[in-house]
Order: structure tokens, then C-alpha cells, then sequence
């Protein structure tokens, strides 16, 4: 079988340049498939508009590499004699003055191993055009994703039942940990979080050995991953119970969260989507504690296009996945997220997520 | 508490450069702190042999940042604006001329942002001497390392407990996954492999929904991640029975996997230990099955310096933590690998993995 790159060759010729060079991620997964780590050892395909593609591989992944159907010339190399020669060999097959690359994926030392094999090389950051490739997902990946979630929110299900005041954070997360591969993860979509009380208002906050008090909101953004897709998903539940204030805070969020899929549908923009959800917010007394857009495109990638953001002329399309994930952060006191994953229909939204979002006190 | 930035400071001196610039990943780690995701928002602190130095922080970082103690400028930027300004910002702050970045972490979208707020950069790929800072493991470094080793070990003796014929790659993956996690794991040093019989002759193998036969060779290769820091251990067991070539390829591997023990102590270079271990195999009769150097150092990455092959004349120095991992891949038959993880100390070696070496048949 031969691996088509009729789409590579499009966006090539769309930008005018003379080659689009993919190093190992998503858009490699998807365009041309294996499972390569990234890793300190350069890895490069390199695909015209026509002619041969030819590609840069180390001689360990020779093996993996061959099952891939590439069209083209291999030049591989080996850890004792560095990648030097592979680039040379690379520029006197395929004389290259401008070439694409992913700019959020590629790393200096491969943008410096080009431009060594190249003197002339002029490199384009195409990012957004290579990576729009993964925009709209199949059916097996929408599918795949539906199982990471499904384990996640098994995972969180599972935590919640057996809560109880006086743990702490970290104990919190090594349970969720061990839930998310006991019930299937074949991996993490990232470190999750759980942050209780004033912990929650950093977006980004890390578990630490603290015990959870009654009164605290404890958020859990975390997922699974799955046949190389991932899941997405915060919920910030209360232990023992939630203040009158705390209370509105939470309802003001999930209000926001439910704008944005109120607002989705073909044809709507990200910046559409995140100002439904935004406009919520800077409605409601809470205004100041806005930290964030509302959310990002969801896939092979964690944090993917669409962003979902004002700003962003970006239509959806079907098949478009996002994460929908208001909040809000009082420094010093809580935060509250509510996060779903979000696909876009031939008619509108279906949440992918299906964790229960009312005001939930546990322990 | 103010951030001690003196080794970045020296490491800027000794490279004559304007500045380092750093982005998250395991040096920042080491040398800023915090635990801040790879993502598509840049954060770069940028450090000045003397004077101040300065940042660019996403504003939704900003809070976890400011627990850092940095003693310099943060120019911080929101999603609805973009970067630019802040890496304007940074550039009538800082003027720099020659920066040194670390080439295998530093992507190129953050290499281009340095490039338009700086038209004039020389960007340097300093990552050997950047990561230098990461080569000798403080005592803390070391015990997070054995405890994420022992987790691993834990984990693999569970999982060949219950090992039987005809369960399938993908359900000893799963199967170590959640064992690894319900003992406490943290994360992943990366995706595991778990490969038998001929697929186990890929260096970088993937499990498939394939049943494992009675005779097959099955390779892990695969560690948990705790407190910041990696195991990588590699055990290949045999399923039933072992027949007595695939049992002389064992013991050729075992015999290079201890010549590369017995050659470490301080003063003796990479070159050395890889030499050790490889001419075993190449005094073997299976000399031509050989496809990688020795190994890698172990940290925070789990590809770091020192990297264990030939030519390289880095000296070993008490506290360097390296993997002695030799393998013969026979295409389409068996892969065997034997991996331990090796501290050098004041007088030889200490093997910091535990789990039994001697030739194992399973199930």
C-alpha cells in the first residue's frame, strides 16, 4: 500500500513553496501514520508538490518507518555517525529554497539541521495550514475520543464516590490516576489537575499535600487518552457544602458553558462561540475573574485549532471538536471550570461529554 | 525567596552570548522551577550573564510564575492580543544580539518570535551546554528516581504473575498500565512497549491486538515518571519455553549489559561503557543483529546526556544516572533488550533497578 499524500502536495502548492517538511506529532499520525516518539533523534519527511517525497530517518525506526508505504527516498543514519550526512544527501535529492514546517511542533535543532543542509532555506512557520489538516475528524477518531471520555468520566465517577474531607490533593489524584488506567487509558491526555480552595484559581495549578477542607470547591481537569485521541474534561464539584456566593460563582460558569453550545452550530465563528460564553460572564457580578478564552480544538492534539476565542473569524465546520471550558478564578479563594468537549454537527452540537454539570456536593 | 539564576548566568559568560533564553521543559525545571505544560502559548525567561533578567508569561501563567521568586521583568500577554507586544516589550528591555536556546525544547514558532522582536539574533543551539546543568542528580533527584523505578518494577512483577498464552499485546499493555498506576506512578516516562516475537525486533515496537504464542520472546520496555524524574527499564521474559538460540541471543545480551556495569566508574568516559557492551555482541555470532548504541542518560528526560556510544569522550562523573540497555533484533524472530538504569558514584556503579536478570520463562 502506498501512502497518499495528495493532501501534503495541496498544501504545498497553496503556499508556494517548495516542499512541506513534517517532523513526528499529530500531523505526522494523521498524514503519515506510525507512532514515532519525538525524540533527540531527527526525523524528517519532506513532500513536494509532485515528484519523489524523501525523508531523513533514524536507522533504528528503519524497521517501522518501511510499514508506512512512503513514496519516496530514505536517508538514514546512524547514532555513531550523527545525521549530518542524511540532510546533505537530503538537499542534493531535493534542492529545497522554501519549505513549510510546523512551527509548534518542529524544534530549533531540526529548523538548524535544515538551514545547514540548505544555506539558502528559507523556512515558513505553517502551523495553521498543516495542522487545519486534523480540523475536521473521522469517524474512527470522533469514536476514539467517545472511548477516552467514556474512560475519564468512569475514572472521575469513581473518585467522587469515595471522596471524603481531610484528603489531600495529591492522594485525590493518585486515585484518579489509577482509576483512568484501571478502567482502559492507554495513556494521559496531560497531567491532570486537582486543586482544591484558593489552589483552583491558578488555571494551571498542581496537585500538592494539602488536605481538602469542607466548604472547598475541588476541580478536576484531567482525560484520558485513547487510540491516539484524547479527552478533555473538567468539573469542579464542593465538598461538604457550598457557600450561597460560591454557589452563584458555579452557576455563572455552567450558565456560560451552556451559551456555548447553545451558540454552535456549521457555519457559526470561534470568536462567536467564545464571546456567548464570555458574554456571560462580564454579565454576571464576576467580571474581574475572567483568566481565560473558552476553549480549544480537541484531538490528537490537546490543545489544537480551533481556538475558541474573540478575535477568531474561524468557521466551524462538522466534524470540529472543542473543549468548552469557561471559568473563573478568585484569587485566594476558589475556582470554578466547567469543561465538555464539544462536536460540531451537520445541525449544531453534540456534548461529547456526559459527566452530570449540576452543583454537585460530595464527601 | 529570589530564584538563583547564577548557573544560567555562568553558562551565558562561558558561551559569550547575550542571554539564555529558556522554555518549559526539564532544565527550566531544574533551574526555574514550577512545572509548566509544553503548550502553544510561549513562556520564555530570558537570562543575562549580569543584570536583570526578564520573561515573556502568558497572563493565565502568571500566578504560577510569580511563586517562582524571579527577580526580573515579566512581560505577560493575553490570548486576545497574541505575543508580539510582549516579545516587543522584552526587546526594548533586553537588547539582544546572540541568545543561547536549547535546541532539542525550543520550538520554532518561539524561534520566529525572537526573530521578528529581534531582526538582528544569532540564535545559537546551546542544548549540550544548557543541559549540562542536569547531568550530575542532586540526593533528591536520585531517591524520586528509585521510588519511580521501584513503582515499574513493582508493576512488571505483577503483570508476568499473571502473564498467560494467547492474552495479546494490547492486553499486557493494559494490564501494566493500570499496575503501574495503582502503585503509584505518577505518570509515564513515555508510552510503553510491550512487543513479542517478531514485533519485538522493531527498537521502538508497538503492542497490537496480536496473542502472544508459547515461545515467543516478549520485550517491556516501558517507566513510570514520580516527582518530576523517569525510570526506563527493560526486561525481555520468555512465554513457555526458550529454545537454546533464542537463549544464547539472551545470554550475549546479558553478558554486554553487565560489560557496561563493570566499565563504569568516574573518569571513564561514554565511549568506554558503549565499547564494553558492544563488543560483546560483536564478538558474538550474532554480531549483525546490533541496531543501537548502549543508552542514554536518565532524569527529568528520559533521553538526556550522557548518550552512551562510541566517539563520545564525555567523561562519567559521580551522580550521572545512564541506561545500559544493549539489544539483538533479529527481523522477523525475536528482539531481546535488557535494560537497567546505572548511577555513577565516587567509586564504581551503584544499578539502581533491581528486577531479576537471569533468563525467565512465563505462562
Amino acid at each position: 500500500m502506498t501512502l497518499d499524500l495528495s493532501e501534503l502536495r495541496a498544501i504545498a502548492r497553496d503556499l508556494d513553496v517548495d516542499a512541506v517538511a513534517l517532523v513526528p506529532g499529530a500531523n505526522f499520525a494523521r498524514a503519515i501514520g506510525g507512532d514515532f516518539h519525538t525524540s533527540e533523534r531527527p526525523l524528517v519527511v519532506v513532500v513536494p508538490p509532485r515528484g519523489e517525497p524523501a525523508a531523513v530517518v533514524p536507522n533504528l525506526e528503519l524497521g517501522s518507518f518501511a510499514q508506512l508505504g512512503f513514496p519516496g527516498a530514505v536517508f538514514d543514519w546512524r547514532d555513531q555517525d550523527g545525521y549530518d550526512a542524511a540532510f546533505a544527501a537530503l538537499a542534493r535529492a531535493l534542492p529545497l529554497r522554501r519549505v513549510a514546517v510546523e512551527g509548534q511542533v518542529m524544534r530549533v535543532f531540526v529548523h538548524h539541521a535544515l538551514r545547514a543542509a540548505f544555506p539558502q532555506i528559507e523556512v515558513v512557520d505553517a502551523e495553521r495550514e498543516i495542522s487545519a489538516l486534523r480540523l475536521c475528524k473521522t469517524e474512527a477518531e470522533i469514536a476514539a475520543m467517545e472511548q477516552a471520555i467514556r474512560i475519564s468520566e468512569a475514572a472521575l465517577g469513581e473518585v467522587l464516590d469515595d471522596l471524603r474531607v481531610g484528603m489531600t490533593e495529591r492522594e485525590v489524584e493518585r486515585r484518579l490516576l489509577a482509576a483512568l488506567f484501571a478502567h482502559g487509558a492507554e495513556g494521559l491526555a496531560f497531567g491532570p489537575i486537582v486543586a482544591a480552595g484558593a489552589n483552583a484559581a491558578l488555571p494551571h495549578a498542581h496537585a500538592r499535600d494539602v488536605a481538602i477542607e469542607a466548604g472547598d470547591a475541588l476541580l478536576f481537569d484531567f482525560g484520558a487518552a485513547w487510540g491516539g485521541l484524547n479527552a478533555d474534561v473538567t468539573r469542579t464539584v464542593f465538598v461538604g457544602h457550598a457557600s450561597d456566593e460560591d454557589a452563584a460563582v458555579y452557576a455563572t460558569v455552567l450558565a456560560a458553558n451552556e451559551a456555548a453550545i447553545a451558540a454552535t452550530r456549521p457555519g457559526a465563528t470561534a470568536h462567536e462561540i467564545d464571546d456567548a460564553a464570555t458574554s456571560v460572564l462580564e454579565a454576571s457580578p464576576f467580571a474581574e475573574f475572567i483568566l481565560t478564552k473558552t476553549g480549544h480544538g480537541l484531538g490528537r492534539e490537546v490543545h489544537e485549532a480551533p481556538w475558541i476565542m474573540r478575535g477568531n473569524r474561524q468557521v466551524l465546520a462538522p466534524g470540529m471538536v472543542y473543549t468548552d471550558e469557561p471559568g473563573l478564578y478568585l484569587p485566594g479563594r476558589l475556582g470554578v471550570r466547567i469543561e465538555d468537549d464539544v462536536l460540531v454537527t451537520q445541525t449544531g452540537a453534540r456534548v461529547l461529554t456526559a459527566f452530570p454539570k449540576t452543583l454537585t456536593v460530595v464527601g
